[in-house]
């Protein structure tokens, strides 16, 4: 099991813009074969901040969705908006 | 729903000695009655940085929890090994 949270930050007078963008990759998303969840959030104390929360079975399902046709197409668009860099983090269960 | 990603940033020499630490957090905190989910992930890139991924029904849940004997006792000896101040995003779902 691989999650992944990915934050993307946007242009205050741009939110509205990317909205349609954030909404078909969530939608196409969760169609992929191999997607476990992908959920979308927006940071309370900030409207531009997008949070991505993702599920996949391991880094091959993950890096088919990155060479999917919607993520290649709308992942551009959305970041011609961003007011900083995204950022993104690998992340494994915690077992004890 | 409240959504909330919160990050712990551990010195190396000290995971192991959290560990049992952040076992015990989890547990308790999912016997809350209000607790919707409380996972622990790690990051693939730096064995010390700890992300919990959390769900509540609401804001009061949140700080029911934070209040709990559990968090009161557990969170400062873990910040004890921190090599920098922990974060908090707390977010809404995306609605489009």
């Amino acid at each position: 099991m691989l999650k992944v949270i990915a934050q993307d930050f946007i242009k205050p007078e741009f939110v509205d813009a990317v909205t349609p963008l954030h909404k078909e990759l969530v939608e196409k998303t969760r169609q992929e074969e191999r997607c476990v969840s992908y959920d979308l959030f927006i940071d309370q104390k900030d409207s531009g901040h997008f949070v991505f929360i993702e599920e996949w079975p391991d880094r091959a399902a993950l890096d088919a969705h990155c060479a999917t046709e919607h993520f290649a197409r709308l992942v551009p668009l959305i970041n011609k908006h961003q007011r900083k860099d995204g950022t993104y983090i690998l992340m494994d269960s915690f077992t004890a």
